[in-house]
């Protein structure tokens, strides 16, 4: 069983599940598992993967419109080295500052391969789930997409001090809340705006028509990609947030955010397209 | 640096580390990684490993007097198979039955290990720490101290339903609930009783004074260890609480919780005995 088909059968044994965050009493709580072989490429600081491991999951607990409170996490490592510990409880701390939430530590685990899990919590009113998207709605996303993408590719080149930044991000959780006043449907774009389109369609039982040049491709990918467009799309790992509202919820939305806000296109009634030509399901599967 | 050197690390840098779990504005969190190197020995079913990694979580927030409410999990495993995972949520979500809390979810991983990250929420009005044993207390455990020491036996002779069985185990919310009442200390014995004693020493800044033979030594254990007493003590790995009272508060506390709770012996000015002899800081090191 593929990933995909096995989170379509956990959702069937578990009634909460589907959504970035589970939400129990008005109390959001959602987890995160990230590991070396397949989150961290080689030069990842321990600074960096501690903001983003936690950042994950408060970019999950963003998704659901809600505020964050705490986040804690699991170091899982064959060895604990003093630095390598304060990096990663220093960028863990950060990323909670950045969205007013507390990071209050967690746990160390002896483990083979450096493996990170995380969990955060927040609170929220009204949450914003991934099915209630309606024809002639705007799908809107936060930020820039291909951040991480231009990171990996620095990485590979070795301009390590810089994939580091840009592998460090800010989760949308002020966005989420002034989002969730409006948006009808919510999710993160960690798997990238074709997946979360897709899975969004699948949610809300509607369709998506996208305008190719209003996807707000990150500056950072262009001349490190062949199809920078192409990457911001499909590659994931961004942890912005995609959203659909009315249309006359539009500039309340870009006023309130305090990032910019790009509309990329319209709920429909199906398919999921980009300039009139289907867009395939391809992004990041986890 | 070893794992008992990098927790107190960590604690200098958070703080808010350094009890079972942490609690912001009433909400307690707490997250666990188990994997199989170390967690699951070879027979331990998908069920088993759903139900003591959840279990293990609640019992954090048992350990706090608080209540718990929900709990996450990521299943991390090379592939899912349908029965495996179908297994695991089974006993991730009667576990949660078992303390009125509701599964509520999480995330697959594709890891080399299988490795299982799990988190919990609960909320408590006032949190029981490590650091409020005075001298003259008494110190109660709940249940029996040496199931996990039985049921490794028991998978190392093959016996393997036997072992699972032993393996699962109800985390201690209701008790915890009632003890909190009364517990000026309170920690799980997942580091078994002798290191609990010392962490609770440390943090409390007293001594403990144990009677062995009123350490209540699981039945299971009998005839499968040389010396039951002694991995009783210092294997841990049970999940069951331990705390300290005020004398006067013992008979209270026998009559509301819901399982057996042994007094075995009581607070001190300082060091760590059991029968006048030193009880030494032995103990699972996660």
């Amino acid at each position: 069983m593929d990933e995909r088909a096995a989170l379509s059968l956990v959702g069937g044994l578990v009634s909460s599940a589907g959504d970035d965050a589970a939400v129990v009493d008005g109390t959001v709580v959602t987890i995160d598992m990230l590991h070396e072989a397949t989150d961290f490429p080689g030069g990842t600081t321990r600074y960096t993967a501690g903001w983003r491991a936690v950042g994950a999951s408060l970019s999950d607990v963003a998704a659901m419109g809600a505020s964050a409170s705490a986040a804690v996490a699991v170091y899982g490592a064959p060895d604990f080295d003093e630095d390598e510990l304060t990096g990663f409880v220093d960028g863990a701390s950060e990323v909670c500052e950045r969205v007013d939430a507390e990071y209050v530590g967690g746990d160390l685990d002896g483990h083979d391969e450096f493996t990170v899990a995380t969990a955060a919590i927040g609170d929220v009113d009204e949450r914003i789930g991934r099915d209630g998207a309606s024809p002639g709605e705007r799908v809107v996303v936060t930020g820039t997409l291909g951040r991480s993408a231009a990171a990996l590719r620095l990485f590979e080149a070795g301009e390590i001090e810089r994939a580091n930044d840009l592998f460090r991000f800010d989760p949308r959780v002020a966005a989420g809340r002034a989002l969730g006043e409006h948006a009808t449907a919510m999710m993160d774009s960690s798997d990238g705006l074709a997946r979360s389109l897709h899975q969004l369609a699948e949610a809300s039982d509607c369709g998506f028509e996208i305008e190719a040049g209003a996807v707000p491709v990150a500056d950072e990918l262009r001349g490190l990609a062949d199809d920078p467009l192409d990457e911001a799309i499909s590659f994931g790992e961004d942890f912005e947030l995609v959203a659909t509202v009315p249309a006359d919820a539009v500039s309340g939305v870009e006023a309130a955010c305090d990032v910019p806000v790009s509309v990329v296109g319209e709920v429909t009634e199906s398919g999921v397209s980009m300039d009139g030509d289907e867009l395939a399901d391809r992004g990041w599967t986890h």
